[in-house]
C-alpha cells in the first residue's frame, strides 16, 4: 500500500475548532505522530497507532513520520494550531531536504489549523484587524539580537505584533528583555494581551496597558499579542473589547 | 428574546475548513449578514433571513448588524477567511465604539477561521515558517506611502510576508509599485507565491522568483507570499516544496 504524510494542525485546543479535514486525516490515519500533549488530544482507535515524543526532537520526530510514510502506512504529524505557524511542518520540509531522494516523492499534504494568535485575537475582539507581524521570542534557533532587532523594526513599521513562545523555564529572561525594548521604542500605553491556554479549560486573559506588562504575566502556554499605535480599547460591562481600526488616515 | 451577534470566520472557500463552532453559529442564526459572494456559501434554510450587501459597505453592514442583534435576532456576520484578518470584526468594533451605548453590551463573539494566508502556505510547504508579517496592499484606507514604508521595514527585518488584496480593478498600479519596492529592496532570488482562490475549483498557485514577479500574476482573489532571505526550494517532480527554515544561526 502507498503511504502518505498528513502534516496537520489541531487548532488551540477546543474541538470545536478541529477542522473536518483535520479529523477526516485522524479518522484515516495508521500512525498519528507529535509531541505528547498534542497526540493526546487524538483519540486512541484499534487500527491507530499513537506515537507522542518529546518537545525538541522536531527533526527526529520529522523522520520517523516520513520512514513511516515510505513504508506504507498513512501517517498524520500533529501540531498545535497551525502547522506551518512555529510549528512541525517547516521541520519535516527541513528533513525532506536533507533526507533520501524518495520522500521527495511521497504524498504529503499539510493542512492549516486556527494558529493561536488568531484564536487569542478573536476573544479580545479585533486587535490585529491592521498589518500585523508574528515573532517566535525563542531564540533556542536564531540569537537573540535578531529578535530584538525584529522588535524594534515592527514598532518602527507600526505593525500589531503577536509573540509566540514567549517564555519557558529553560528562558526565563528573554521576554522581559523584549517588554523593555517594547516600552522603550513604543512609548506609549497601547494594549497587551496575555492569552493563556485559549479556548481550554485553563483559559485566561489579561489586558495591561504596555508600562504595566511584566513578563511574570506570561508561561509557556500564554500567547501575547501587542497593538499598533491606533489599538482601541472599548469600554463596557465585563471584559472590554480591544480593536486595531482598519485604517490610517493619510 | 436576547439577540446576539456572531463575526465568523467561513475559512478560504472549502466547506472542509470551516470549523464546527462556525458551523453550529450558522445552524442556530436567524440572520446572516455579509458580502454577496460569502453569504452565498451559507446555505438557505426556513426561518433564516440571508442578508448578502456589496463590497465596501463595511460599516453599514456592521449597523445593520448589530441593530438586528439589538432587536432579538441571531445574527451571524461571515468573512471569508478569519474575521480578524482583514475581513468584518475590526468594522464590527469600529462601528460598537462610534454607536449607542446598547450596542456595547450585546453578546457578541468571534469565531476564527483559516486565513487565506495560512491556507496558501499550506498548499506550497511552510514558507511562513519563521517569523513573518501580513500586510494588507490596499491603499483605500491608508496611504500608499506607508505601505512601501512597511514594504522595506519588513525586507529590513528580514520577516517572511504575506499579502492581502494584492490588486484590483480599482488600484491596478499599486501592485507592480510594491513589487518593485521588493526587488530593489531583497536583491535576491527569493520565491514568490501567486496563490488564487485556495481551496476552490478555481484554485491555481504559481511560484516564480522575485526578478520574474509580474504584478498581472495577481488578481482580487490572489494571495500572495514572499519568503524571507533563507526560504528553500525543495525540487521534485511535479511542484516544488518552499519553507522558510525555523532557525537562523548565530
Amino acid at each position: 500500500m502507498t503511504g502518505s504524510l498528513v502534516i496537520a494542525g489541531l487548532g488551540p485546543g477546543a474541538d470545536a475548532m478541529v477542522t473536518p479535514q483535520v479529523s477526516d486525516a485522524l479518522a484515516r490515519a495508521t500512525d498519528v505522530v507529535g509531541y505528547i500533549p498534542y497526540v493526546a488530544r487524538v483519540a486512541a482507535r484499534p487500527g491507530l497507532i499513537l506515537h507522542p515524543s518529546d518537545n525538541r526532537v522536531e527533526l527526529d520526530r520529522a523522520q520517523h513520520a516520513l520512514q513511516m510514510a515510505l513504508d506504507g502506512k498513512q501517517v498524520v504529524i500533529v501540531s498545535s494550531g497551525d502547522p506551518g505557524v512555529f510549528a512541525m511542518a517547516a521541520a519535516v520540509f527541513e528533513a525532506i531536504e536533507a533526507g533520501p531522494a524518495a520522500w521527495r516523492d511521497l504524498d504529503i499534504e499539510v493542512l492549516p489549523g486556527i494558529t493561536a494568535m488568531l484564536a487569542a485575537a478573536a476573544r479580545v475582539g479585533a486587535p490585529l484587524g491592521h498589518d500585523f507581524c508574528a515573532i517566535n521570542l525563542s531564540d533556542n534557533l536564531k540569537p537573540w539580537a535578531l529578535i530584538e532587532k525584529r522588535l524594534r523594526l515592527a514598532v518602527e513599521a507600526d505593525f500589531a505584533m503577536a509573540f509566540y513562545n514567549p517564555r519557558s523555564r529553560a528562558r526565563p529572561e528573554g521576554f522581559a528583555r523584549a517588554l523593555q525594548v517594547l516600552k522603550d521604542a513604543c512609548g506609549d500605553a497601547r494594549p497587551v494581551i496575555f492569552a493563556r491556554a485559549v479556548s481550554t479549560p485553563q483559559e485566561a486573559i489579561r489586558i495591561v496597558p504596555l508600562p504595566d506588562a511584566r513578563a511574570e504575566m506570561a508561561d509557556m502556554r500564554t500567547m501575547v499579542l501587542v497593538g499598533n499605535s491606533a489599538t482601541r480599547v472599548i469600554a463596557r460591562n465585563g471584559a472590554p473589547f480591544i480593536y486595531t481600526p482598519r485604517g490610517v488616515s493619510g
